[in-house]
């Protein structure tokens, strides 16, 4: 049996990282690959999804940023153990809305959590599992923002001021740079445009790895 | 202002730690110290709490040892940070029924996480904050889960077979005698002799440290 992958599709609030799931569904599609397992994070397991509650919802007390990258790894390795490398294992392909790299951005950039400590847990926890192919949507944060915003109330790190969402995209924009398994898609372009560059970056990952 | 100290209370489950905080409270009266925050861990905080329900009622999905230790530790950065170590700096006595010893012992001996891990992230998460004072109420397992089984159902944790809890025990022997700030109480004795060496354990802190 030939062996899944793992997609991931990230970036900011507002970059299109839903529209992006059914373009890569459907570029999978294209190449025989019917069947997809869909994951979310934080969340994606019935444990993983009340830590979701909680990161994203907590009111009752200031959660620190060091509480909220544990219980994100906490929900990440449920996710891992239970869901991806069983799907994986079973020859089956997984495109995940957010994985690490969105750890990374927010806690490490965003929140400014030291980079040894960023580091440190996701070796400690992970080990060397990571992603096969990353899609990055990249966008200015004033225009995600404006665009998340259209679409209803916004959740515990949502309403970061404008400076977390710049700091977020900066680490990003260089974790990207670093990693040969990602790829930056400007997400800042008409709609067709970026469908258009998201289908030919899964093309290639798939031609070049399958 | 006189700076607070943290006293911790460790132990298997049926040690004895609630009756041990009693004894330690009335203890800190005869010094005078009447003013006294009670922690429990996990726990103690609104978000704390909440964690401390999925850490020993999740049943939906097999808890990996892993984001066991992510959401002890989440949920204990957020006592110390919200809790204990505003109540020390206010001159506050505190009292833990249990702290990180907790995990050490119980993830780190029973669920045999590797070391390097256990210790990578206590440092990572609490840095050099730690308990002034360790009292650790030492118990044969048998005998700790015949009592706690007495008081009432047992939670996912407490579920663990019997090698869990000497594995367990066995951590806590090796690290308490390591800690030159520990002692180790017999609690498989009478009451009253186990409550007269707490008593006296505690005075000595007191009159050495105070």
């Amino acid at each position: 049996m030939k062996t899944g992958k793992f997609i991931v599709i990230e970036g900011l609030e507002g970059a299109g990282k839903s529209s992006t799931h059914q373009v890569v569904v459907n570029t999978l599609k294209e190449f025989g690959i019917h069947e997809v397992v869909f994951t979310r994070e934080p969340g994606g397991t019935p444990l993983a999804e009340k830590l979701r509650y909680l990161i994203k919802h907590e009111a009752e007390e200031l959660v620190t940023a060091k509480a909220e990258l544990l219980m994100l790894y906490a929900a990440r390795v449920q996710l891992v153990e239970n869901v991806i490398k069983p799907a994986l294992a079973r020859g089956k392909w997984v495109v995940g809305d957010r994985h690490d790299l969105s750890s990374q951005a927010y806690q490490g950039g965003g929140r400014g959590l030291d980079r040894h400590l960023m580091t440190t847990l996701k070796n400690a926890v992970l080990g060397d599992f990571k992603p096969d192919f990353t899609l990055y949507l990249d966008i200015e944060p004033e225009i995600g923002l404006a665009r998340a915003k259209g679409r209803g109330e916004l959740d515990r790190i949502e309403q970061q001021n404008l400076d977390f969402f710049h700091r977020t995209r900066a680490r990003y924009l260089q974790l990207v740079q670093q990693d040969p398994n990602a790829v930056l898609i400007n997400a800042g372009q008409p709609i067709e445009l970026v469908q258009q560059d998201i289908r030919k970056a899964v093309q290639k990952f798939i031609e070049e790895n399958v």
